[in-house]
């Protein structure tokens, strides 16, 4: 690939960076993020787009007339979980502008706008709620919930939001800029091994799995660890452990997956039984049924555990995506241009992440592509793609842009 | 009890107190530390005693000559675990004032140097190390050792002693002025219900079961939590949770206590499997076999189960104290003096709980009384002792130091 695609990556790579992990802390509306903001507007800039940030804190990078309709838009997030890798969500934005080039490079005439966006506040790593740029884009979260949401310091969104120097008073639905849009294409590395087991670098998403997060709270009561028997505690980390493991159990059962990653304890104390174990249960399933199946057993179990040992347990389900099926005209259409160059042809495979492309899929036509990950590692320091495959990624987004747009 | 007595209660009740869970937060180092600190003074110069900070952060308040030897000493500690109650510690202080207020209202006259002491840093709620204070003081921690504390935030120790204005060049062994202590009696809320079931007001001490804290630092591999199969997955939070289990099931069987009350989780993401889950074991016994088997039961389980997860285990012993058996002849002493002024017997009890008296007990005479505790909480806000029992802990304290320092 190009220098210029080097030079996008040598840039990037140290906004944000944990020296400590090596991973990433992009959390929305920090520093970091701002340093991300001012990247992609350098980007643009360069290549003689003219950005804009909207209402809700996405950026776009138009290349043509944003209210001329029927845009084909392209691009992907650079938020990032607690130590994330260097490639989800940066892989789609970077992608997409060494695409341009390419198409550039190639003497591409667009015949339809096209733009290049970074979603705000993909990962919901800070406030608990993932794609809040384009879930408020679509009317999928209110500006009042939207005003709900706090970080861990208490911080809301909307003050977050004015501290970056974001006006947050318009935040909500923004219809009309999605009705400006025929279609929308994300490139990501896939969080997966599906490529990696097919022996193929770049596939088409099918759907994505209906997924959510649950946040278990179990009560108990403080005590002194040395000095409290058995028999007189309330233990609540005990209920918890339970929990844990049959939220194993019951995604095995299932054919689904069920993760407690996050925890926050009160007092947290080493010589003090704990007063509240809050535990935060991420389950996902190819279908509904599966899914319903997985929540309704763990929490049962809870309950059963809580009731045992006296602990009060409070379940909230923080967040909730259904069955995201992506269109199957543009997938359809995808796979044409992408047989039509190379032959052969493109992997379909679902997926257990969530995304902007699956919030936006209710409004306007989305389509996915995915990058290989050989070793299927995500959310991690060590998440990994192979260049010549990222460089596979480029080729087919700017196949299929010139398919859509240039045609 | 006097209108001194409670005046003490009201100043100290809103230093480092928590509006959010009615808990303290008196850290060591901390400004409610130097509230704290600032408090004992004002109480021992309204009393004309003479106040001292020693080399290791305790504060001394004298009557008599601190040089002259054979001191009669009482106190406690006013620092607290996160979201501590309001007697754990305070009781000893407040009481000890309370007591030579007593002691001048009946005219007693002192044959013996009396002080009251405030031991720093006896949670070890922020460097993880309980009983900072007494352990220097009494050899059991090297300056060197102490050099390597740092909280959570990576502040060492001597950093913010200095920060808090006390120099920590000279931190270490005093034997000097240990030679000078006669006697050192604490007073102590009880933290179990032993009182409440005997239907006591007021006891003293045996002997403290031997403790400690071991770390389980449990490394896995952090990934996507929706799109990692549940056979690619090394998560340890799993093998967190059977030990967990495993650590209760090994208490039953010992006849023990064991406690998992603290956790750290990176990246503690609700969408990511940890890449490392620490969790602190805290472990006692009434003996020492007893302790072995459950320190070394947990952890073959523990190894069992990573060791068929693929996570890596590393078990660290972070602090450990033996079976401390207070001074029989100190005991004796006092429970005949009690034993002279009440016509009743003083119930004897051991306690699961680590005290500066049993830090100190090697190095002089050391005992403590212990005041009923109606509902055996400890180390939380919602820990209580009624005023009558601690009225009645007052008097006894009170006729002890009489005991000694005055025939």
């Amino acid at each position: 690939m190009s220098e210029t695609f080097h030079a996008m990556w040598r840039s990037l790579r140290p906004i944000g960076r944990s020296a400590a992990s090596g991973g990433y802390r992009r959390y929305a509306w920090t520093e970091a993020d701002a340093d991300c903001r001012l990247w992609f507007r350098m980007q643009a800039e360069a290549r003689r787009l003219d950005v804009e940030t909207d209402r809700n804190g996405n950026q776009w990078a138009w290349l043509g007339d944003p209210t001329a309709g029927d845009a084909v838009v392209t691009g992907s997030h650079l938020d990032s979980v607690p130590d994330g890798g260097a490639f989800d969500g940066p892989l789609g934005v970077v992608s997409a502008f060494a695409a341009l080039d390419e198409l550039r490079a190639r003497g591409a005439v667009f015949k339809r706008p096209l733009a290049i966006v970074n979603f705000g506040d993909e990962e919901g790593a800070r406030f608990g709620l993932a794609c809040v740029g384009s879930r408020l884009t679509a009317g999928r979260l209110t500006k009042e919930q939207a005003y709900e949401l706090r970080d861990a310091d208490g911080i809301s969104l909307p003050q977050a939001m004015e501290a970056a120097g974001h006006d947050p008073a318009t935040i909500g639905a923004d219809p009309e800029r999605l009705a400006k849009i025929g279609a929308f294409v994300e490139l990501h590395v896939e969080q997966g091994r599906a490529l990696d087991l097919s022996g193929d670098a770049v596939g088409l998403a099918s759907a994505i799995w209906p997924h959510g997060r649950w946040r278990y709270d179990f009560a108990g009561e403080a005590n002194h660890a040395g000095t409290t028997r058995l028999v007189d505690r309330r233990d609540p980390m005990l209920t918890y452990a339970e929990t844990v493991l049959a939220a194993r159990r019951e995604a095995e059962l299932a054919g689904a997956v069920a993760t407690f990653g996050k925890i926050a304890v009160e007092p947290n104390g080493v010589n003090a039984i704990p007063s509240l174990v809050r535990g935060w249960l991420d389950a996902r399933a190819a279908d509904q049924g599966s899914l319903d199946q997985v929540i309704a057993g763990v929490e049962a179990a809870a309950r059963d555990y809580a009731g045992r040992h006296g602990i009060d347990l409070a379940v909230t389900r923080e967040s909730f995506t259904p069955v995201v099926d992506f269109s199957d005209t543009l997938r359809d259409e995808l796979a044409k241009i992408l047989g039509e160059k190379t032959g052969e042809k493109t992997p379909v495979l679902g997926t257990g992440a969530g995304h902007d492309a699956g919030i936006l899929s209710e409004s306007i036509p989305t389509a996915m592509l995915f990058v290989r990950n050989p070793t299927g590692v995500s959310h991690s320091p060590a998440e990994f793609a192979a260049e010549d495959d990222c460089v596979a990624g480029v080729l087919a987004l700017a196949d299929v842009l010139e398919g859509l747009a240039c045609r």
